[in-house]
């Protein structure tokens, strides 16, 4: 399935999954990459990887639509994402427009924004000029995930170049005052995430949320949002030991 | 636990379950050493894993106590992974008494092997002088994956300083004419395995095996097999992203 | 030792023994683990380590304490680190209470701070739950090295989450007109690490200094620093090297 | 030929051929210092290194004078690279007075500038002492490549520490409304480079810029260009793939 | 184009261009990756790379079909470059039946070889069962690089399971006592490549040399090879370097 | 100080210092290059270096003359240290002429080895034509560590292209019945030492030892010891930091 193919679903009102990377390492990567997911996420938020790991894991994981999510609101580490060649950006706290205007700049090329040319590996994966689909070519998911960011929904959405929101649970809680986990089911953070959800159809975009469990993913689904994040490589690994290790003294 | 905790459940017929590493990452060995597994086993053979990723991957398990099963018998692999201060080694391809008396020389100093001195790590984890207590800090499991090495067993168990013996299942299916996998059923091979099981402990020596499942396991530690390796983290990896993405699709 | 048995000393008005590790080497850094230091640095400034060299350091180095020196004051750097599961943030060029606020909110979760949520090793490292117990147990240094903090030094001291202040003396010499070195004699700067000293105990915080000798930092013990840095590995290397083709010739 | 060289030839109006490095290979980058460039520039920016392959690569080229460019206007990075021990650095998207001031803040120890002092492998490079020498052993290119930044020109000019501007064509073809290249024929884009070099001309400045050709980069010494980037690592190897697997076909 | 593909032109007579990689980049690969050849070979042994560069360099190139040379006739060397994945085996210096036999041995799983069961990679690329598929998916070829090889070349050629050679020209001049180079016009060595090709076409086997130009390997083409080596990647980017340097002087 | 320099002062009956680098560490090798010593030696056997750090090592510490110490008598090893550029090999348990003849074999070209030709960096080190010069410019040291090789010594001493013998003072110890250590003073040992320096000058060879201090390698040197190596990096950073830290608590 490639990028275009995801978009078409979501166009649709349908929703695809995303499987999420926190270890920096590239067999481990493709893996994951073997698993089924519709695309794959690289977290360099929290996760343990930094650029030096990012293009041979990229490389494992081709040809699977793939996001990063990058460290921080900063030039550089969205520049040399979009450089290596990935479909789209997660970049955490945005909280502003002023946030969200930042983002955009940073992943688009002029007329739309003030992206660097240089696409040193993104050049050999378009067929086409990549200066000329590069604003197609690049999705930009904002994070929602504090109460100003909340409270300035509105106006994040309503500037152009960003395409969805990404909802972080355990940020938005611990930003609502209530301790931080996925699969939220705290009132004040489940009424937030579905207005979120609500504002972000309203203006026509996509939303992506993370969750703990393909039960709530489903709950997620159905109340209409189209990116599923599914657990992480690092909880999968530790779960199935765990497990194994618990049915074996059960057994 | 410590090494000489595990040494003394398995004098006293208990089990202790291993878990095995394939990933070449020291985050994901740290994960795994979290799960609760009494030992780990790098494996630097038909894993991911060389030389240059093993110290890091050591330095993150400690202190549980670390097996490394080395690509082949060879001096180099061996003694590399000796002085990098694992407690023992599991050599695949120990198919004759001269395979078992090479292994023995590499992995013990004088007067017992011919290891080469110069415990660069090793010298460090052990409180008393190293060299004095090498010997008894070094456990070698023989791999008995093969027809050849089933015919020479009890020459390969007579050769001192081979302290146990480990079993390949689906090496020894393949020796024997059987499609190779985990958790043999095939009556062949299980008759093997059962046979190898009862000349190692004739011999007092331990008896270790891979397992995929933690029901084959609890049969094998029935059997009297004490150490008993668990999956590995890439399957537990592989395996869990399935399952959550099936489940999505089930829900 | 653990952190809270450091803490413990500081407040009682004794000193502990820093170990600066400026390689970006996880061997290295474990050599450095037993040698006999309270605590480690890793030097993530002027050091030769990134992020990608960060987590085998630290997994090298445990359990004992260790804090990162971040290269600059960025949200990244800082989150990064901590995630990793540092104990302390020593952060250079805090010059100004917006920059000790920033500093602020970067270490601590909210109510505290801005904080994201996402402790991939840290999780790991501590018995309770994370998000509970890491105000408490995360260290904020702030590095007092220009003149401009000098003369802002009440009003970053005031700043609620700062813990402590570092003093940079080579940084703090540039600055103040005087050629960088460390255990610095020259009156003018003398004088200033006296006073940081003195307005950092007014406002019950504790105070440390990089020393590049045992009697300079024997010194500064006895002025009442808590937090005694001792030399670097690099230097070890180097000096050791030096010394015995030194002695060498002069045998 | 040593920085010093460069700095004579240039000042008597001679240019110098420059290689530049895309690839994160510290063997590649030897290779590339055995083909005769007068200095090599290592792209932090949209090449393929970040800082943990710097150092080797610095290792690998030495003695051969050498520039970073770094990703983006960020204090660690400029720091981190001079610390290394790079003779200059050359900043992209500098566009106003205020960005060019902060670079030679970045840039400089006091009083010039805050760099923050420890030289961790600069110090052992310079034979006097590097806080003495290290305004005039640092070279500072401000790249000249947004329509802002031509408007701005003198202005950027004007600030002291600033030793000269490097054009970067593809971007400032971007800025200009089009069609990003190298080795650029339009308009409006060469009159916007004929202009650039006068003014730094004007401001006895030195003036480069990055060429895909030699004709184009003859063209520029024509022009009086001094610093003359030539092609780059990655796109060598491409092209001379291409080039045999061409050849075979049209022998 | 597929591993079978380039079977398939073989037995039908024609050549493929197989690309060259020295350097231990897994960015520099999926550059030759998009240059147009039909194989990339990445060199285990005169190359700069080891085990621990192999994944990440096939994860950049797939999926284009691809071999290694492994650095010498070791069972641990070409175990694992068969379980990262690769489809072809290059062992040099196989210079006796029994070399050969003992290659054919480390190549495939029993019972036409002792190759342990443990693909780590290479399951995930094998739409099959790969322990079934194996033999026929995995390509050998012996070396021919001395004088002894070229004496006992039927007996090797009469190995089953070795499936090509491959001729090395430079340790072939080396042994024939001529200097070694590439495209090799010396009649001594010319006559005992023509040989060798002769012989191998009579086993009905296939034939591939080390060219260093594109009109030497059409000249191989013609005699009858079928896998036609073009240059490598380092030697691409050390002549496109020198060429534009001489190109901007002559300009 | 070049390696023809070295070896005129041994032929001059003079000695010279070697540096022993133990850490896989490109900055830490560099740190170790500007120490003073004449040649360092990169230690692959008991070091915690492999192939995959061994080539940024040697571009750290280049022009100073360097040897490696290969972790076995292994072809490949050796080949590929050789390739790398390196001056010399010093290889481990060399205890009888067949080992010396493989080694002799493994170093040289034809017609005086079997050495496979591609100098992938060698070939750019040297001036002349590499295959020309190979023979004279490579230097082999053959370990004797062993009662066995003590035993065999003349016989090794014999065997053409052994152009020195390096005693391994802890092996040789071991091996002959006594704990392991530097600077030997048990009688048997040094006895033994004495015998291999005066058989190793009758052959007219060179003779090198590892000295763990100053005064020990000042008396090795009065015996007639070429080559003296100096302690290790490693044990400069633990010494030296030990030492700190014990001045500061004596103060």
């Amino acid at each position: 399935m490639n990028m275009k193919r995801i978009l078409d679903l979501w166009k649709d009102q349908q929703s695809t999954l995303n499987g999420w990377i926190s270890l920096n390492n590239a067999f481990g990567a493709e893996v994951m990459a073997y698993a089924g997911f519709d695309t794959l996420t690289i977290d360099m938020q929290h996760g343990v990887s930094d650029y030096s790991s990012l293009i041979p894991m990229l490389q494992a994981i081709k040809p699977i639509p793939t996001f990063v999510r990058v460290p921080w609101l900063e030039e550089s580490s969205i520049m040399k994402s979009l450089d290596a060649g990935v479909n789209g950006i997660i970049c955490p706290m945005i909280n502003s427009k002023k946030d969200a205007q930042r983002l955009v700049k940073s992943c688009y090329y002029p007329p739309y924004g003030e992206r660097s040319f240089g696409p040193i590996r993104a050049k050999f994966l378009y067929k086409q000029n990549y200066f000329e689909v590069a604003k197609e070519e690049t999705f930009v998911f904002a994070m929602i995930e504090t109460k100003e960011a909340f409270e300035n929904l509105e106006e994040i959405l309503s500037v152009e170049g960003i395409d969805g929101v990404y909802i972080g649970p355990a940020d938005l809680s611990c930003s609502l005052g209530v301790t931080p986990k996925f699969d939220q089911e705290d009132e004040v953070v489940f009424q937030a995430i579905k207005l979120i959800l609500q504002k972000t159809k309203k203006y026509q975009k996509f939303c992506g949320i993370h969750n703990g469990s393909a039960a709530y993913a489903k709950k997620m689904e159905k109340l209409g949002f189209n990116f599923l994040t599914l657990g992480s490589d690092a909880i999968f690994m530790l779960e199935g030991a765990k497990k194994i290790i618990q049915d074996f003294h059960c057994n």
